[in-house]
């Protein structure tokens, strides 16, 4: 009885690799009273874990080297020691990478199992709630105005796609490579989308994404950084918003090779007049059921794709 | 019968200065129907006017070469020909820089002459209301959070800082100069002042800023950019709002020498859930009306002092 967990062996500089995680075995831990022993069958991988790996000041501690790396998880009830859950229950908690949880009742949450078990880790889970929110407090979707979002095709960009869609806004996708653009537009529904990876500067990914946006940008919705963000920000209109849910390009170091473009930048927030938030979605859990509510609502499965 | 006027003679490139302008004399206008001569005796000297003297894409249109220099003016009536202004009346317009201006009624305004007549220019005109529109739509301060601002002894910062004051935040100014920084804490009841001028590094200016908001920064009202900007973006608390109505030390030309700072801000923004929302006055002006009758209702010569 033994649990199979990945441990931080070290920290990376620049890029993760195999060589910074270790497979450990442990014995297989007891729940006590209040606690849910949960075996683990979906694991996440969401970029904010790159975060974690390192120590460098953020907005949550870092996973120290030698601990479980951290992350949310899907799994079956083995054994319960609380009243609110049964063996064979489907949750979904903070289980870390292993094979086997030991949880505190109140930090694990029931899920549907007539749905994917999956889903609760991308679209109905952290990630598709940090896209709903950031899209409805912060983006403020209009008729007719235009969306630009990267990674687009990840549980994030896919939810905004297609919520924006829904809100009568034009969508323009970026992805990496042309399977991932053949889906944004195909499953999720994007008017357009542009493969990054087809441009080698700033000024050809601008072209195509003005081409793909001719009425100029209303709402980027951040979650990349790098040169999406310096190719997308001259064309941001008046008044345009941007959510700032992720700096995707930059977790593994970002160059601050100059020319220094803060300046640009904040000449563009003044004369237009832009509106710029940082959300992190632990600040917005108390909005998670109307989440949950507004799928169930008649989106899942029709506007909205859950893979 | 003739009008002085101050025309743009050439677009400065850098700093502006007199061989910029040229003095003319031209012939009096006269008023056609719906319009009124106004005599003019104060002229506002404003830095978004920088921005005017530039050819560079902006938010309005710049001054022709050989046109009027804009701005906002405070004078008398001296011929009317609508029924809403009589001779001798004081009002405020877009004059320029003249010695007499024709304007239709509907862009005058009548003001209250048992108030010093510039005041319509600052506290109680555009510079005022833009603080009071930033800090309260966007700034939002809360009791015992920490406001800096810059420019502490102009009419937005001074507006500012009673305003943070009054709201019982605590108030930091920045000036240039002992007598300004006196001024500010003095007259304008800033709870400490830091003069600029008295470091020559960002390092040490974000020291002095540290020390006077030991608890972080909860609001920086933005109205210069460079060197404060700088300094003050690490002290900036989660949840921290930044509204930006000004950039004043970058309209003369920003240096764009490295290092690139922009990733490190949007770093700040994701990481610290900034609020970082531009505003250009003329969007407010439906506002006016209530920003005035706020400072009659007992804010005048009492909370906010009006130079």
């Amino acid at each position: 009885m033994v649990v199979e967990r990945v441990v931080l062996a070290a920290r990376p500089e620049g890029s993760a690799g195999l060589e910074h995680f270790r497979l450990e075995q442990v014995d297989r831990p007891a729940p006590a009273e209040g606690e849910v022993l949960v075996e683990v069958s979906h694991l996440s991988l969401d970029p904010y874990m790159r975060g974690r790996m390192s120590d460098a000041k953020s907005y949550a501690e870092p996973v120290a080297v030698g601990a479980v790396m951290t992350g949310q998880g899907v799994g079956r009830v083995l054994e319960s020691r609380t009243e609110g859950f049964a063996e064979g229950d489907l949750v979904t908690g903070r289980t870390g990478w292993q094979s086997h949880a030991v949880l505190p009742a109140t930090e694990l949450r029931k899920i549907d199992p007539s749905l994917p078990p999956s889903s609760a880790l991308g679209v109905l889970g952290m990630p598709g709630f940090t896209g709903w929110v950031g899209l409805n407090k912060y983006g403020r979707p209009k008729t007719g105005e235009t969306l630009v979002v990267a990674a687009a095709t990840g549980p994030v960009g896919a939810m905004v796609g297609q919520l924006a869609k829904r809100a009568g806004m034009r969508t323009v996708a970026i992805a990496g490579g042309a399977e991932k653009c053949r889906i944004a537009q195909e499953t999720f529904g994007f008017d357009s989308a542009i493969d990054h990876r087809a441009f080698d500067n700033v000024k050809d990914l601008r072209a195509a994404i003005a081409a793909a946006a001719p009425d100029g940008v209303d709402v980027y919705f951040e979650n990349v950084g790098g040169d999406v963000l310096r190719a997308v920000l001259p064309l941001l209109n008046t008044h345009a918003r941007v959510p700032v849910i992720g700096t995707i390009a930059w977790y593994e170091g970002a160059s601050n090779d100059g020319p220094d473009t803060l300046p640009a930048l904040w000449r563009q927030v003044l004369v237009k007049r832009l509106s710029i938030q940082g959300l992190i979605i632990f600040d917005h859990w108390n909005d998670f059921p109307a989440f949950l509510d507004m799928l169930k609502g008649g989106y899942l499965g029709k506007q909205v794709v859950a893979l």
